[in-house]
């Protein structure tokens, strides 16, 4: 693929200084080509959060930068340009037509894949070594199984879905249109079902199943069990990390973000628009309102009910947990200034 | 499968309300197929862990319930119930009846599987597609291997353990009899052995092996490292959540439960009846006695000698935890306080 | 293989007491071959942290034991010792001697691997059953790809390196040479790359490589994600346990090790030489320098600059943060005191 830099300008909206015929063939971390002294890079387009307040990039073999718009023009002379307000945004908008997520537009199936005579393949599709449909599954048009997928029975993968090696989807999951799963990413695991009695455990069976909204991204061995009945459910728009365990019966709302070692115990349910950092842990039966973004190792001990940022555990406010750190460092002072005050009144009665 | 309503009351002890001769082929939650407006749900059997206050139940599809005893015989003429002491166990009893775990009765071993001359497959036996079965391993009677199951070398399965696709059992591990093990899980793993020496690491090999008792459970992509030297122990009973980390020598005792993310350190001792919360850390050669609860992101630094619930980083008694919490929220305008009174006594030595 | 206590007194140059002629033949628990009742163990050499303080060797049927010196020399008569100032990595070196890392001496390729006619595979090479080997990637001479490994398009794999079953490897990844890669490790999986505008996420691509340096061990289902851009660096030595996620970006400095269900965010950079706990989590864009060790479940919140032991979250140096959390425990008291200063200050102004 080639684009001009004014092609590409247009495309974001961005506004151009310099060379509009300049052809990109790619994105690029200049500095990092930079750095290593790489060759190439007079056809990449790199990205800037912040103003270049040095000459640095002058010296670069990359022509073009998005930038921030800048106070005072500092643009320099022989570079090109494409000034946006969200350098960032308007970077991923580009690098995404350079590299749009894979979509099968010819019909391609290994010889190596198992797939069960009742399974419905929509052509055109892709499907590769060693994968396995099983009965009754059904793999929507555009699909990109790549190798060693498992899809059990009974299961539903929306169109223009990627499945990267070693993803396994069982049981009845019904997985959206344009969603994109990492290798080693499981949905529709056996989960946690288990209840105790006389210092033993007896098995629930687990029978519900997943579904997931369209354009859901999941992360790379993230667990996603099924419901013990009815629904584990991942709504539209939703991203999550590698290594995330989401259990049977949670709901994530629409366009929320899961980060990494994140988990959610049985029946957790998250509003729209959440950002859940790694390594936060919900302990079931969860209720999070939505546009709640918790940092990172919080663990929230009860329901949340109004939008905001959260920290901690027991998660607060986060301002709240800042200044409740900032006060623990001074905690084993105060303890002996304490003593001091009871000493000098028991002195002086 | 079917058993009439009568037939499920004598089978797990309920007191039966209603039409005893009501068929029944399965479970479910009747108020997702309600709220769904799913059809069906007429031979299928529900459970309410409370007392139903409202008449929503009566409009449902779904005709029988288990249900808890009842203060005053709230049971409403038209649908089907049977009274039990503990609803959720005896649901589970009633499911585990309609989706037991599977077990071969057959001999199935899929053409593509590997299996070395010199193991041992007891029949009846299912092996699927693409399972390699190493040298000198021995397969129980009664198991299941869905597809893509890896058994290393030297390694036992007992008779009628499920293992679910991408399993790996890795040298010399002894799985004991009725494991289920969740896709993706990974047992014998070589641990972190390494001991540090002049800002390098050197290897430590890990020779040992992981040894499993009848009737565990391992959850989906959780490790569990072979012993240094000796045995890695899970003993009967125990159950184990998704996405688990647990190291080379530990023991695990008969009947606890560990939930998702949890990681034990090498040589941690975990007592029999125990309940590990998710995201729980144990740092390594701890002790942890018998009927210990460590409630989510806990992280015990030292051995626990009494039963009891903990909490926190340190863990401590939840109760003790739980006042450290409250006392925090108060914490900042303490050391102002503090300060006042500080003030006031120098200005009126 | 088997050695002479003799010869490996001198391979670690330790001191030998007694039978320098005993034939070894591997290594070994003691105490667990005692506790057992195994048979065997003449052949085999243990170690002990500690002086022996009791008797319990003597009745054991090893014959050689690595000790640490001893202050009055007390050695039994009838066995044999091999003492040594570091007796754990002493062993270390026997054991790595009898379980050297596996190394293709001769090229065995099993006939179900798929391996792209681009590909370079340097003999000698074992490529074990189903292996998919992708386009224009390289194999170094003496690598170990044992069953199911997966290496994607433009990786190349160092020089005896062993990549143990379902380990997968993609695009365009860089592995030094004397790798060890767990069983169900990931190494440059598309990382969580998203911007969120008008409460919607927009995927970024992530188009950058994974380099890894000689010597490094990465452990089971452990994700390391290629970069946005630019590299995802783990440098040579490093060791990292099970379970630990590493996104896009950062860098792992040399000789670092990180233990299990830690995560790194992205553009995290540790330094050389730190010991990074287990679950510790680094929200990313952070500098940690060189022989940080940061205890387990630690998330510091700022770049680290200074050598030390942090504990906490927010991670401060480990003893104030044992100063703060022994003052905890008393914090709920001191409410109470100081509201009793209160009082008495009311009561008598």
């Amino acid at each position: 693929m080639e684009w001009t830099l004014g092609e590409i300008a247009e495309q974001i909206g961005a506004e151009l200084h310099g060379d509009a015929g300049l052809a990109i063939r790619g994105v690029c971390d200049w500095r990092w080509i930079r750095e290593k002294g790489l060759s190439g890079g007079e056809d990449l387009l790199g990205w800037e959060a912040r103003p270049l307040t040095d000459g640095s990039f002058l010296d670069s073999a990359v022509q073009a930068l998005i930038v921030p718009r800048l106070p005072d023009g500092g643009l320099r002379e022989g570079k090109s340009y494409l000034v946006s307000q969200d350098p960032r945004y308007a970077f991923a908008e580009v690098a995404g037509r350079f590299h749009p997520l894979p979509r099968a537009t010819e019909t391609r199936i290994h010889e190596t894949a198992v797939i069960d005579e009742s399974a419905i393949i929509e052509e055109p599709v892709q499907i590769g070594a060693r994968c396995v449909i099983g009965a009754r599954s059904r793999i929507g048009r555009g699909c990109v199984l790549e190798a060693q997928v498992h899809v059990g029975v009974d299961c539903v993968i929306g169109e223009d879905s990627v499945l990267e090696p070693f993803v396994v989807v069982l049981e009845g999951t019904r997985v959206g249109r344009r969603n994109h799963l990492g290798t080693g990413a499981k949905i529709g695991v056996t989960g946690f079902g288990n209840v105790p009695r006389d210092g033993r455990f007896l098995r629930i069976p687990q029978v519900g199943i997943v579904i997931t909204g369209d354009d859901v991204q999941i992360g790379a061995h993230t667990c996603v069990d099924r419901a013990a009945l009815g629904e584990t459910r991942i709504e539209e728009g939703v991203r999550v990390d590698n290594l995330v365990q989401i259990a049977h019966n949670c709901r994530v709302g629409a366009h929320s973000g899961i980060a990494a070692l994140a988990g959610l115990a049985g029946s957790t349910d998250i509003g729209e628009q959440c950002m859940i950092g790694g390594q936060v842990g919900f302990r079931g039966h969860q209720t999070i309102c939505a546009r709640v973004a918790l940092m990172g190792q919080s663990g929230p001990v009860s329901n949340i009910t109004e939008p905001g940022i959260y920290f901690g555990t027991p998660a607060r406010p986060v301002k709240e947990t800042h200044r409740i750190t900032v006060a623990l460092a001074r905690l084993p002072r105060l303890l002996r200034r304490v003593r001091a005050l009871e000493a000098r009144l028991e002195q002086d009665p």
